[in-house]
């Protein structure tokens, strides 16, 4: 998968085409942008470049093949899903909160598995994914290298558990610690504040 | 309050700078944007930018009074809580996460109460927050206006969900489902996709 860049928009919209094209796949050998666009209440400029972005099944008059179509979404909804796992650090409310959530699966992704330094004995959580004390992190990444680490440490713990991450190997970070990290350059990290999404949103009203 | 927009990072960084000068109120009277600057690492320009958009508290070679500057900026922060309430529809693991987050406070807000289908009596959350069944609504927006409306609910039920919060007076909604919410123009819904912003951050490695 040499896919050019898909922006957050059309990724946004990946699982919507996913879900409506496999409720028809078994009465609609093709389909087109402008049922596509009508269905899902997109513009039709819109569906088609969205597709085209991931798939390469549409052809001129005919329009895409159905089963190709969600083959090529759904590849490139999971194509880096078995390059490496997503582990978070903080087993709080928040923490398990994420942990137990099952809508990650719809981009082919999922948690697997958390750290926290309050915890003595491995435990689960309550949809059964591991939640083990901190100084597992070791003998985890090393039979299961992570790429993506999660932070739902408090502020003042969010650097310490960043820098514990990156020296295993993890190599993006989705911070919900309200605080700022130091990374190496060009380092991908995705902050996510709560609080403050609630009060921007207060102060538009 | 009669103040002109303030931006995110601007509104970002308000606590920062508030819990700084709270811890230094009782050894300096008066603070400088070059202080504040090399304390919490932020360029000097940005520091003054952001603190003349909620104070008028700065005075040419004197600088910041701190007391004044911590008034203006709590009195910012806090501006519209007394107004109307917050309120959760869909007490599910990710709704009791957000209900029992502290952060809000940094920002002078909480969530007041929850609302769940599947509540059959009124309940407490972990840190004591109510929770209760949905025919509960109509009856509690009477006594307690609520001005934003959190959606924690599947997306099958969010447009419902929305209806309902719109009717009861709520004006801005931060919806969590994945789905997109017709709505009245210009009334203010954020989204928060966490799947996706996972997703993307996974694609940017």
């Amino acid at each position: 998968m040499n896919q050019p860049p898909v922006s957050r928009a059309t990724m946004g919209r990946l699982p919507l085409y996913l879900r409506y094209l496999q409720s028809i796949r078994d009465h609609a050998e093709n389909t087109s942008a402008a049922a596509l666009s009508r269905a899902l209440g997109l513009g039709k400029v819109q569906v088609r470049k969205d597709l085209n972005a991931v798939s390469g099944a549409g052809r001129p008059k005919i329009g895409y093949n159905t089963a190709e179509l969600i083959d090529d979404i759904a590849a490139y909804l999971a194509a880096d899903s078995d390059s490496g796992g997503v582990i978070l650090v903080g087993a709080g409310k928040l923490g398990r909160a994420l942990l137990d959530y099952g809508g990650f699966r719809d981009y082919g992704l999922d948690i697997d598995a958390a750290f926290d330094i309050a915890v003595a004995e491995p435990c689960e959580s309550q949809s059964g994914k591991p939640i083990y004390p901190m100084d597992d992190l070791d003998w985890y990444c090393r039979t299961h290298p992570p790429v993506i680490g999660i932070l739902t440490v408090p502020a003042s713990a969010a650097q310490n558990a960043c820098n514990t991450l990156i020296a295993h190997g993890v190599r993006g970070i989705w911070c919900f610690a309200p605080c700022t990290l130091s990374v190496p350059d060009d380092f991908p990290v995705r902050y996510e504040n709560m609080a403050l999404s609630l009060a921007y949103l207060r102060k538009k009203i």
